[in-house]
């Protein structure tokens, strides 16, 4: 199991699809980065002027993030991505 | 559905006019980059001194934003915005 | 109409004299970009440690501004500016 | 007149001894940059965690001040110079 | 002993596996720095608006912290690494 | 007279001694900035979270100051220093 | 007498041992910069939020600090360095 700290929030990138919208099937270096994920885990909470509150993403959302935020981890066999709520741009139902 | 984040704001670009003030047509790369905006979604507010207040802006608002601000992202079919409450400048009506 | 948001401010520029001291009329290239300009519109304030306060220019406003401060946009037939209270230096009566 | 905002001060310079200590008359070009100046006007005061404050400095005082800080303006016939408080290094008597 | 200050922390780095998936042994040089550590020790806390609050990890916490964050230093015959608590990412159990 | 603004204080810098330890006398162009002196005036204190506090350095106190800081004036026949308080480093008794 | 201000701590660097673990004795310009101190003073403390705390270290602590950190200065026949609290990692027993 792998807890965040504070603002911090474990992803696991959505793979864009594989094909244009032409119907080309894309080769690897050719697809964009992935900016949607799902959120595996979420920190317990930040600061606000000595406050502690709750993150606004909770673990199953899908959500859009920042291109190239946060650090790639490798938990077991998982690759995921710790990035900090303000990476997180919106969430899409 | 799309819901931004805290003080994020996802809008849709409104274009501009393709043709010049005498009449020329422009081609499309001639043409600025669009800086109005349709407010598509608005975040929950974002904090102040550790109090939480509401955003400026609301849905369905017609906003000038700062050139190149924000993050441009494909959800479904459309191509929006997403950008913090910062970059927007002035509603106009 | 165009409502700024929040410690900005709309201004129209204020043409500097076409003529130098001497009498010469200057070229368009020759003149210095304006630094004086008249407050079209002022937003709803700014945040001091968690308290909103009102902005200290108001409209109609003769002010002088930071060279290169702000944007510039087009509202209709107007080329106008939008900059931050922090960027005005002074009002003049 | 010419009434400045929040912590920022208008200075009339003082010009430097055009004479060197030996009493060589020296050229424009060879002159330092002033930097003393008197105050002509202040602003109303800025905020310390959300308290206005007055300035120290007041109109008439006969203030040393940062090299290269502040802008110039010119307001009618006189060359004037707006800076923050901050920029003010100290008061002579 | 060693007691870090603050919201400092000490970890020993936990090395990698020397094997590949592929079960190939990697030479020294091409094992990827290690970012995953056991805390030795931590600080006595952080100040968050003039409160103290403690830090989130513990003694023992197996944790993943941000590649290149912190100070190596040598203590005794162990080297550990000194950080700051928002270089920690993540516990992993 | 010259009374500094807020956090500044103005020192004499203090001549360090024009001979090496092994008693060879140095040109002027070999000798280090000196960064000891004497405080001369201090402001009336600086803002903390709202409160006024006194400054930690007194008139006659000698310190040790950060080498290059501060603004070098004239003031009379005086070759003076003003610096802020988070320039000194140390009293010396 | 020295006494450092405010966050400030007065350390005397403890040399490193001339030999490396094979009992090679290094030449002076092959050793490394010495990370560790023994605290000679401390500052009065430092203010959070308003309030004024004291340091975490004191007189005669040994301490490990930022390499590069802090500014070396000679008070009489001493070779001393002050540096900020921010810079010391931890204390070592």
């Amino acid at each position: 199991m792998i807890k965040p700290l504070g603002d911090r929030i474990v992803l696991q990138a959505i793979e864009q699809e594989e094909k244009t919208a032409s119907g080309i099937v894309l080769p690897e270096s050719a697809k964009e980065k992935p900016q949607e994920g799902k959120v595996i885990a979420v920190g317990t909470g930040r600061y606000e002027n000595g406050q502690k509150v709750a993150l606004e993403v909770k673990e199953g959302d899908h959500v859009i993030f920042s291109k190239y935020a946060g650090t790639e981890v490798k938990v077991g066999e998982d690759d995921l991505l710790i990035l900090r709520e303000s990476d997180i741009l919106a969430i899409v139902n």
